[in-house]
């Protein structure tokens, strides 16, 4: 079964390169991006303005393979993909929450944008916590790691 | 552009109708689902069992049409998809937060769940809140309806 789904607009953002970005939008805090919405989609942006935050969900376009085991830039030992956010997944879906500055007609101003320059994409969603139901969280192997996620940045690794 | 996407494996939960369902996982607290990865995908697996929660990313896979501006479930008016969880997206990817119980071998066992039975999978991201940068969070249109989230369900409006 295939699933066939096309760009719904572009993310724009200061990184023109994958190594030396910030790996999540925690680390990307200030920093200043648009989403450039296809003009067709203007009447689904609707109320979009009274949302602080939204999540992007974009195509992690560069990627060109799978890696079921990958050393993540928080780590320095080999985790299973699904426990990590590293871009070679079988879909390459990408999710950030971004806080939405403004919206001007179908451009998305947004700050902590962690995407690459070009990026495609996918979906907008509202960002809501209490949709969510989430008491008591554990992090796994990301534990030990929290106090990088704000400094670290990319390399190579994922190209 | 056309990108391809295929299912990793299948949501199975106790829900076997669009209407009468929970909207969002917190309306669906204690409700039990397995998640059904591949068995290709097992080494991609490993250390996610060290998470209490988790992002699966999904296909809307009943929904035929798109449509820019909807009625919510929460509210009595109009107002922009991508300002919605509603389904009729462009891209119809669904997104939600569930609690993992335990994993055995490539089934993970989850609580939570507000995904329709045999809902094919895409993605599975580890849940780590200090990878947002969220605070002072606005709401918007849904403001108003916070308290309905977790006793309204759904209906047959977007079939």
């Amino acid at each position: 079964m295939k699933i066939k789904f096309e760009p719904i607009g572009i993310i724009h953002s200061p990184y023109t390169k994958l190594h030396d970005m910030p790996i999540q939008p925690s680390a990307a805090r200030g920093v200043k991006g648009q989403v450039e919405v296809y003009e067709k989609y203007l009447p689904a942006l609707s109320d979009l303005d009274g949302f602080s935050h939204i999540y992007l969900l974009y195509h992690f376009h560069l990627t060109k393979s799978v890696q079921q085991k990958v050393i993540p830039f928080l780590d320095y030992q080999e985790r299973g993909l699904f426990a990590t956010r590293a871009p070679k997944r079988p879909n390459p879906i990408g999710l950030s929450v971004v806080k939405l500055i403004r919206v001007e007609e179908h451009i998305l101003h947004i700050e902590n944008i962690d995407a690459i320059d070009g990026t495609p994409l996918l979906d907008i969603k509202p960002y809501v916590r209490e949709m969510e139901a989430v008491e008591d969280i554990r992090i796994g192997w990301l534990e030990k790691h929290t106090s990088r996620i704000n400094s670290q940045l990319s390399d190579k690794r994922f190209k």
